[in-house]
């Protein structure tokens, strides 16, 4: 019986889904595949923002109030680094600064990316496994009317300030899927792709921008099922609503369905959303989908899942 | 006026008599050249253990307690590290970090050790001058009956246990003396050379064994002064006393003197080795030596220099 899932995630609010359905689904019939477009070189250390979020969510790790980062965490490196005239804007705290100085040791020694990356998140205690999307390097671009910004320089220096245009994905076209990515694509048991509710421009589409993906997730007889990271127009987190108006959008599921249009089989949105939903090209589920408790985490997933399931029998059923 | 004074020094009972130093003597008038083959690139990060004990003790910031590293400093990082399965033998405070994240990263962007030294002390608050004894790697590896260990895994990971039967300095012969080093030994006014109550064998020789340096100080008219770290047989602190024993050497001030012969214009020693330094080639001066509190740094070098100063007269007298 098919019964893998392959989750698609970023930031904040797709590592909240992934521990939703990491609730859900025994360690073994998940992937969760993660967005390493955001990752850069700071101060020497290789920082991979998403995956770490990730991995902090899933153990249960991250501050909840602040939204990012580990609960409880401190900030004595920062001060002593600010009082010797270093670049502070990107803050790592002392027990984050681990990670990024034992990956940075693991990559220089020749490790991939996922090994690295699977090493680390078993050392925190998760039994699921967190797979970059790529060993490979691809950085996000965001290009602005003040020229183009490596990601975390738009979204965390200049605080997503500037007006963006246009988004690439530098190196994405010489990147190959990362080994676990590409196994968990070539799955016979595959039931289900979700797209957790991360920002599709910034973290969802530097994932399908690799060759070969995209074209793989189009050819799966699994349904493909997203998550709604816009609840009545307005991003639950993050520069996705603005970046939405920037780029001629207007912030909606709509957009968001068109957006994923010749993927989505169905969209998970927001009761609010309900009259909007009626009229995509794509089957809906609307249920609250804020996702701050554990609860409505397990829910979620659990709801995102039974639609894809009702998804793959009813395409069963018309065979 | 002949005034300059030029420190040599090591770790923690060199860096007390540099605060002395650097308290009884104005910033322009002080060069410290501190050991670097205590150097190493720990989890992909270039630490410079005495540099930073020096830097720490001028800058006020060390923990007299601990005697080593930063008062009040926290261990996050190492927590997170070690949960992480990293090495952690080595502990890195996570103030501490922020000066080996800043120094490599500087490094790597092709600054001179000097430079980046000079921007960190200056950072710290610090006026006088530190200077590393190069900017070219200089390596100090302990011969043991157990095989060669490099100076932290000698000193730190395995504490001082193998027994040592030789040291040598690896990168030595290449190596040249740093720029503000070599620009100390040429001054026109410099008045008195201080060799720090360091380790000879392991703080000072490295600094002796960089091609050029031994020759220059035998040419100095500036007389050449030791405060020695051992009193009555045993080291004030760390592993000289059981380093001498191992090396077939007496620990005292007689085996001291005989180290620097050839150099030597006077040796420091403490009261209780009076008797001893009678015999000995070289003037002496016996003062309590100590260096615990801010009164007895400054007074042990404010005596030294008065003892250099005197020597430097009679040796004038004598022409």
């Amino acid at each position: 019986m098919s019964r893998h899932v392959l989750a698609l995630c970023g930031g904040v609010g797709g590592a909240k889904l992934a521990a939703g359905l990491a609730r859900a689904i025994a360690p073994g019939d998940l992937s969760i595949v993660v967005n390493t477009g955001d990752d850069f070189v700071h101060l020497g250390l290789h920082v991979s923002p998403d995956i770490d979020t990730v991995a902090y969510t899933l153990a249960g790790l991250s501050d909840r109030e602040r939204g990012w980062g580990i609960a409880g965490e401190t900030w004595a490196f920062m001060a002593s680094l600010r009082r010797l005239g270093g670049e502070d804007w990107f803050q790592l705290g002392d027990q984050d600064l681990a990670m990024h100085v034992e990956r940075t040791r693991r990559l220089s020694e020749g490790q991939a990316l996922s090994t690295v990356t699977a090493a680390l998140t078993r050392a925190l205690g998760i039994d699921h496994a967190i797979i970059p999307m790529s060993d490979d390097p691809v950085a996000t671009i965001v290009q602005t009317d003040d020229g183009e910004l490596s990601f975390q320089h738009y979204f965390v220096r200049d605080q997503c300030r500037p007006v963006a245009n246009g988004i690439r994905f530098e190196g994405a076209a010489a990147a190959k899927p990362s080994p676990g990515f590409e196994a968990a694509l070539a799955r016979d048991d595959l039931a289900t792709v979700i797209l957790c509710p991360s920002n599709p421009y910034l973290s969802i589409d530097p994932i399908l921008a690799i060759p070969g993906v995209r074209g793989a997730l189009e050819d799966l007889d699994a349904p493909i099922v997203a998550i709604s990271p816009i609840i009545g127009g307005r991003a639950v987190k993050g520069p996705t609503a603005k970046l939405m108006v920037e780029m001629g959008l207007e912030p909606g599921v709509t957009a968001i369905a068109e957006h994923y249009r010749g993927l989505l089989d169905g969209l998970v949105v927001d009761p609010e959303d309900s009259e909007a939903a009626e009229a995509l090209h794509v089957a809906t589920l609307a249920i609250p989908n804020l996702l701050n408790s554990d609860e409505d985490r397990l829910r979620v997933a659990q709801a995102s899942l039974a639609f894809a399931e009702a998804l793959a029998q009813k395409r069963r059923a018309e065979r």
